[in-house]
C-alpha cells in the first residue's frame, strides 16, 4: 500500500497524524488477513507500536503488511511503514505494528482460518516470536 | 469526546472499523496532552490495544482521555473508549490504550512538560504504573 | 464533545469554515437528544446562530450541549462553543445555537419523549425561554 | 449548486444529516457573497432554520443562493434547498436560510462591499426584509 | 456544480488534484444523466481528458454539463471545467471531458433511454460527433 | 496500491463510483511518475478509461501502474486496476488508464525528466505505442 501524505491527513505543523498512520495499518492488516483467511476479518488487538520519524506533507508513505502465524481463528500480521522522500528515493523506517486479525463468518462468528506453512528458518523464528506475543496477549486479557 | 457511528466511519457489515477508533484515540490523547504541556505535540508511541467488541453503526462511542505521569518532555495518556447503547443508554467498555505523546516547541524539538502532582493513592499508583511501562518501551526501542 | 482544529477543515486563510461548525453543532446536539429520548432524532430546526470569532488551525474547539426543554416529541438543545488556544490555554466563546430535535420511533414517526424536570430557577428560567422560542418556531412556519 | 445524497452524507437511517445540509449552505451562500464582494468573505450568522423533510441517500439535493441585500461590509444571502426526485424529478423544497457574509480584506478585516442595485418590486422587497432582519440581528447581538 | 477548492481538495503544492477534478465530472455528468433516464446510471466510459490549467486553493471551480446524445441505454454527458477567479472573477477554461454513462434498472440491468431531441443545427452537430465518438469507443473495447 | 470498498467509497446501490476509482488511479499515476522523476508532478491528461465491471462495497481494489515512457518533461503512466474477490481471491480486470504526468521543478515549472531504458521488446513495443498515444493527444489539443 502507498499513500502519498495530502493536507487532509496532516496536523497543523504540516506532519502526518499518528491517527492516520495507525487507521492505514489497520487497513493494510486486514487485507492481508482476508487473502489468507478468505473472509471478512475484524481487529481484535494491536500490539506495541512506536513512532520513530515523522512523514512530512507531500511525501510518500509504504506500507507493507504480511503474515506471522495463523491460529485457530486469529492471525498476526506485521506491518512495517516507510517514509519515501519524494526527491531523493530514500526509505526511512518510521513504524513497525504486529495486529492480530480474527476471521468471521457470515453470522460475524469467529472461524478457523488455513495454517500458515513455514518455509524457511526465518519464517519459523517470526511464527514462533508471534505466538510467544500471542501468549502474552492471552495472560493480558485474562 | 462523542462520536456518533456514521456510515464513513464502518466497514462493509456496518461496524465501526479498529483504525477509525484508532484514530479518535490518538485525536483524544493529543487533546489531553496538549492542555498539560500547553504545546504542539506529536505521538511516540501507542501500547497494546485490545478491542473487546464492535461498535454497531448508528452507537455513540464515548472517549475519555486522563494523564497518568509526565516524564522530562513525555506524558503516558489513558484513553478509554466505550460504546453506549442508543436506546438503552447501556456503556460497554470497549477498547483501552496506553499512548506517550511527546512535546515540541516551536522548532518541533522536544521540550520539558509540567510534572503531573499525584494527589490520591490511586494517582500515585497509576503513575508507577505508567513508569514502569515507559521502563519497556525504552528498553523496547533499545 | 473536543475537537481539534486540522487542515481539513479549514479555509483557504486556515481558519475553520462555519459550515463544519454547524455541523459539529449538530452533531452535538443529537448526541444530547438521544440521550434524553433514548431514540433516533432528527434535526427540526436551527434557531439563529451569531459567530463572534474565528477559529484558526491548530487550535481546540469545545462545544457542549444541554436539553433546555422537551415538549410532545420536539426537545430544544442548546449548544455554546468555545474556542481554547492550544498554549494558554484561555477559552473564548465562539457561537451558541439552540437546536430543536424531534424523536422518531423505528418507523421514523415522531415519539412522545419523557419530560424534563427543572429543578433550578436557573432551569425553569432556560424552560421558559425555550418555550417561547418554540411559540416564535411555530408562528414562523404557519 | 447539485449534489448526489452519498452513503458518507447520511445517517444510520439512511436520510441526510441536518449538520451536511448546513455545511452546504454555507458554502453555497459563501459563493454568492465572495462573486458580489470580489474578496475572501467569512460566515456572521446564519438566521433560523426549518427543515421540513428530510432527503434519503440516493437522492439529489438543490441548492441555490442569491444576494438580498448589501450593507456596509456584510450581506445577506439567501439559500433555498430542494430535494430532487431522482426517478420523477419532483422537487421538494426542503429548506430555506439567510446568512450573513461579512466581505474581508488580505489582512482579514472587513471591506466594503458594493451596493446592490434592486431593480425590481420583488428584489426592492426582499432588500427590505433582508434590512428589517438585520436590525433584530444587531439588536441580539447588543 | 459549484465548489470552492479547499486544503481537503488539494496536493501539498496548494493546487487541486486531477483525481479530485475526475471525481466531480463524474458526479457531475451523473446528475445531468439521471436526469434525463430518470434512473440510476453508472459510468461507463471516460474520453481523454486534457488539463490545461492549475486551480489553486480558495479558487473557485465551476462545472456544467449537457446532454450530446442518448443511444439505446447509453447517454454521452459532455462536462466543462472553468476556474473562476475568486477577486477578479474572470474564468478560465481548466478541462473538458465526454462522460458515457448507462441507465440502469432496479435490478441493475442496462434499460432503455428516452431519446434526446436536437433542436437546433449546433445540437444536431453535437449528437453526431457524439456518435463519432461512440463508434470509436465500440471498436476500441473490441 | 490496494484498497478495500468502504461505505464511504459507494453510491446508494452499494457499488464504488467511478469517480472514487478515478481519483485513486490518479494517485497511483502520481506516485510512480515521483518516482521515475524525482520531483512533484502534475496530471496533465488521461486517456480513455473503460469501465468494465463494478466493484462492490466490502471488496479489494487493486491498482498497480507502470511506466510506459518518458517524453522531455512528461511520463505516460498506465495503471491498471483489478478487483479481488475477498472469500475467493479471483481477480477481475476493471479498467484499465493511460495517464500523462509532467514533472516540475520547485516554481513550478516543467523540468526534464531520465529517459526510460527499454530493456525487452515488450518494453519497447509499449514505449512506441505511448509515443503514438501523444502524438494524437498533442494534435488532439493544437
Amino acid at each position: 500500500m502507498t499513500e502519498i501524505v495530502l493536507p487532509e491527513d496532516t496536523n497543523a505543523r504540516g506532519y502526518v497524524f499518528g491517527g492516520r498512520v495507525l487507521s492505514l495499518i489497520d487497513k493494510c492488516a486486514a487485507v492481508v488477513a482476508m487473502r489468507h483467511a478468505r473472509s471478512d476479518v475484524t481487529t481484535a488487538s494491536l500490539d506495541s507500536v512506536d513512532f520513530s520519524s515523522g512523514i512530512r506533507m507531500g511525501g510518500i508513505m509504504v506500507l507493507s503488511g504480511r503474515m506471522n502465524a495463523a491460529f485457530s481463528s486469529s492471525m498476526e500480521v506485521e506491518v512495517e511503514v516507510h517514509s519515501e522522500d519524494r526527491l531523493t528515493g530514500e526509505r526511512t523506517p518510521t513504524t513497525r505494528a504486529f495486529v492480530t486479525m480474527v476471521a468471521l463468518d457470515e453470522a460475524a462468528r469467529p472461524r478457523r482460518v488455513p495454517l500458515l506453512e513455514s518455509e524457511s528458518d526465518e519464517e519459523r523464528a517470526r511464527a514462533e516470536a508471534a505466538s510467544e506475543r500471542r501468549r502474552l496477549r492471552l495472560s493480558r486479557r485474562a
